[in-house]
């Protein structure tokens, strides 16, 4: 089944707010077969949504809309609706006790403009929004099926998740079955990577394909499957999955579909290893993403963001002559740093950067982009400077994603006996 | 002038990838009157990008495509593009001779998927991408436009900003003014606002418009303003300005278009002072947003990231009696962050964090997004307990900028006199 989203919002039009939604929505559907056929991102405007809708019906049989739903005098989607669909505006009961419910856990007063939110359409059926004043609004006409949601990514998650997805899988159910597998690969091109596996993707059948996934650091390598025989599926899939682990067994880190720093944690875990950062150039930003997968305190003691010299020494440990000597972007201060981590923390396993991010501070045989990284896992220490493209943030992220990658590798280096 | 963008590629429409090129060109776009009307996200499928490009020249005359320029086989833009506009493919020595220049700066060897990234078609006009192999093609027909460009969001930004999008100020020049107007509040809730700017609202002039733009912990309000008349838009936008000032003195943040971390860098500017970040669930991303700055390096020490109790203790001092009376998420155990952390790092201004992200953590009297925040700037702390709704990353990220916002408060507090 595919559907069109679209996404509704001023704010996305001038650049204030990058859309989440429609990928989060991507990714929730695709395990189930259905996929996002197309995304239009309109601004608060009747014209240009119905027009919008309009062009999404022709294609696709589900229309998901998000945002556009919002108290304010520049939200007009709930009023754009009823004129296509019909009916009169009215105000719902079920959905004003909803309302009060929300502001009431959120500890805030109900006031007329949010007690506007429960007037809706009378050609809709209202999914109560658990987790926010906007209702949920189905919309349904000559077997097509609008689903209006509110912009807030982590309302239209849940619910989507929990409500809307499930209901709209009962409307239209199916036999078909999709399977996908991935790979991560690291340590090449992705034109090095394509023409490695050029015969072998020219040769798959027709049902499936084969999706270059190009990330900081690292390839993403997705094959998806389409069929009706779910286990013929399956076991084909597995054959392909075995082909292609062979063609990359040298640039292979996982199989598993998980993102980067939950790799980490998942090596970290299977050898009872705890770690910790010591960032310079990264600014945090390591800490900070092991940080952000649920569960990493089993692993995760902290860090050191050791952005000035001074922090450095006074609390890694660098010293001044290694400072002076080498400067600050070198291997032997990143080194330090990452013994200096282990020192401080009692950490087993530290990742440590320190670069020149960008836009300043570039000096002598340092371009911007230069980036020191350094892991220590027991008493083994590994590093390597790299010479990362592109502006400050893409630096930062590269060189996270590349510490990430290293600490992985050196784990199961020094844990393989 | 309005443009459509037309975001081309697979890893979009299921959810791998997240387009943050639109938002780039229409914030660049936006001080020069320009709009971007629309945008459209398809998959790497020669129908619908056919499709997407006929419907987005029926209201605007500028079409700019990102992504789908890549050199492996899904990519399929460049021939569909030559099918719409004619012409034939050919070699182009001057755009080849610019992929080896681009290749052997990044340390790579040019490969033949990799040269066939010069082949263009002859109807369009190529801008030298001097950051990346993609060639950038200008197509031109009955007055309207088409830019092709690469879907890599620095190659895409760097280009657009340099190259492309001066020629298409030149193509269409224009003689609108147009200015904006920025305020950031805080502590209300978007309706709150909504209803206290109402009546302000309604008697706007109709060549003004006013956007309101939550983000987490503040909301942005923007006013926008066009006019053919340079001189008087001015005087009568700084009339607007001052009368939305007054209405929000009491919550009123800043004036100026400044995300928060640089904000909250110039307020240690202007007073000398340098900062340092204690973080326990937060986890580094307050350092990584302060970092992410740059310049940063002028008041930004560092920090520690205190995930576990115990590095709470080694590198924050914070003490033993106190972590087991209390609990890590506490307000004694968050004040002895933040002034562990000064010692620590010898920073003036501190910013502590320690609360429960979830999904797990919870504990009796404090549930999933009970966040404690303490700042201090010599000798004074301030500190507080807020409940964040939402998921992890979001108790993240409004953790992040509360905890922003309260050293801005504090920083003018103590330095007013």
């Amino acid at each position: 089944m595919e559907v069109t989203v679209i996404v509704i919002g001023d704010e996305l039009l001038i650049g204030q707010v990058i859309d989440t939604n429609s990928g989060e929505i991507a990714r929730h559907i695709a395990p189930h077969g259905w996929t996002v056929r197309q995304v239009f991102t309109v601004a608060d405007n009747a014209d240009d949504i119905r027009r919008a809708i309009d062009r999404a019906f022709l294609t696709t049989s589900v229309v998901l809309t998000t945002g556009g739903l919002g108290p304010t005098k520049d939200d007009i989607t709930k009023s754009t609706l009823r004129d296509i669909f019909g009916g009169e505006m009215r105000l719902d009961e079920t959905t004003l006790q909803n309302v009060r419910d929300v502001m009431s856990r959120r500890g805030l007063k109900l006031n007329t403009l949010t007690e506007d939110q429960a007037i809706v359409p009378t050609s809709c059926r209202v999914i109560q929004n658990r987790v926010g004043t906007a209702p949920i609004m189905w919309f349904e006409s000559a077997g097509k099926v609008l689903v209006a949601m509110p912009g807030v990514p982590f309302e239209t998650r849940e619910m989507f998740q929990s409500a809307v997805f499930p209901q709209l899988l009962e409307r239209f159910p199916s036999d078909m079955a999709v399977e996908h597998r991935t790979l991560i690969v690291t340590g090449i091109t992705e034109s090095a990577l394509a023409m490695r596996l050029e015969s072998w993707e020219n040769a798959l059948p027709g049902w499936a394909h084969l999706a270059y996934l190009p990330r900081p650091g690292l390839i993403r390598l997705r094959i998806d499957g389409k069929s009706d025989d779910r286990d013929s599926l399956h076991s084909e899939m597995d054959a392909l999955q075995a082909q292609l682990e062979d063609l990359c067994s040298d640039i292979l880190l996982t199989t598993a579909d998980t993102p980067l720093p939950e790799l980490l944690l998942n090596e970290l875990r299977s050898h009872s290893l705890t770690v910790a950062t010591a960032e310079s150039c990264t600014g945090g930003n390591i800490a900070a993403t092991i940080v952000s997968i649920p569960g990493s305190s089993d692993s995760m003691l902290g860090g050191i963001v050791a952005y000035s010299n001074e922090v450095k020494q006074r609390l890694l440990g660098v010293d001044t002559e290694t400072l002076s000597t080498n400067g600050a972007v070198s291997i032997p201060v990143v080194e330090q740093m990452a013994v200096g981590a282990q020192t401080a923390t009692g950490a087993d396993v530290t990742l440590a950067t320190s670069g020149i991010a960008g836009p300043g501070g570039a000096v002598e045989g340092k371009p911007v982009g230069t980036v020191c990284i350094a892991c220590a896992c027991h008493g083994v220490v590994r590093s390597n400077t790299f010479h990362f493209p592109g502006n400050r943030a893409r630096v930062i992220d590269r060189s996270t994603m590349t510490a990430l990658i290293m600490a992985v590798q050196l784990i199961r280096e020094c844990c393989q006996h």
